[in-house]
């Protein structure tokens, strides 16, 4: 058997810490109980992550980067920004609506989690906005948007679609014609970038 | 001095009421404390509201009502359907974060009444959206707006600008530059309405 100090990696101790949160929740979980979850001493798990704090915002930050990661590969595809821009608001919107509706309890943790790690959160915006950018700017370049400012106009997009992707409208995801409305935004939207 | 019957108009009961939330909080606020603040007899009071509920619902409304009363004049104007919908958005936010900002206690009280008052909610946003699909229509009647179905169009601006007057956004509408993204945003759906 492989000893404890090789196997223990910061994924093992993320992966138990997310385990623990779903089980006890956000007040409760602590890092004896992800210690007690990997059969190692609390100390082992301090050696990779100093504070709860430090912890919480890993565990956090992986969550969110699901996401974007998810995403990351739509804005790298060849081809036109229109279908790119598209499929990357939709898969966003799906992915989020996913891990509400999923895993409720799981998704009510992190909105805990995100509300207390303001950084974190702050990072996966900016993230997203790059990638959108990226994809606007593609479109600006092809001739096929209208922009002098692709970084405001993708942050406009992504502020005008907050509804399909912002937690707090989680509770809309799941009523009939969200679909129709997530796709009567996009289009305006669109029309908009394309310029007149 | 005239019978307390005769004074202890709904509206009366109402703004006591207000009164009352503002000072105990939405879990704590009774009938009795509203009829107390009154000087009057809770039955008086449930003469007017049959139910606690009720009150608390009529209440909400008149909170609600108040936004779509100050939009209102917007839309009958006289002028060009894209600055009054600029105009309409623009006042639909400034209201909301006034509303916010001014008073939070009294904000995160009528959080709490709209989350439990959903067909008061979905009332005040219908009635918006109706407003809304006014300008959208007399935009497309002018030749302005390019819309085959005014309504969803509408729909779509208000799910678009759900950052600048959506309650979940609160926290918000305060940071710097929340201007500039309005703005951003209401001018690509403009550029969206006017089509190619």
């Amino acid at each position: 058997m492989a000893p404890t100090s090789e196997t223990l990696t910061a994924e093992r101790i993320l992966e138990a810490t997310e385990e623990v949160l779903r089980r006890h929740g956000p007040a409760k979980a602590t890092v004896v109980d992800v210690a007690r979850a990997l059969g190692v001493s609390h100390g082992s798990v301090y050696r990779h992550f100093r504070t709860k704090a430090a912890l919480r915002e890993a565990v956090t930050k992986r969550w969110l980067d699901r996401t974007s990661e998810a995403l990351s590969g739509i804005v790298a595809e060849d081809r036109d920004p229109e279908g790119r821009l598209r499929d990357w608001l939709r898969t966003l919107f799906e992915a989020k609506r996913r891990k509400a509706g999923d895993d409720p309890e799981l998704f009510a943790t992190y909105t805990v989690l995100t509300d207390e790690n303001g950084t974190a959160v702050g990072e996966h915006l900016a993230d997203l906005t790059a990638q959108l950018t990226r994809i606007v700017r593609a479109g600006a370049e092809a001739g096929s948007f209208e922009t002098t400012d692709p970084e405001a106009t993708a942050r406009a997009v992504f502020h005008a679609t907050g509804r399909f992707h912002d937690p707090c409208h989680a509770r809309e995801w799941e009523r009939p014609g969200v679909e129709e409305e997530f796709t009567a935004v996009v289009d305006l939207l669109v029309r908009g970038l394309r310029g007149r």
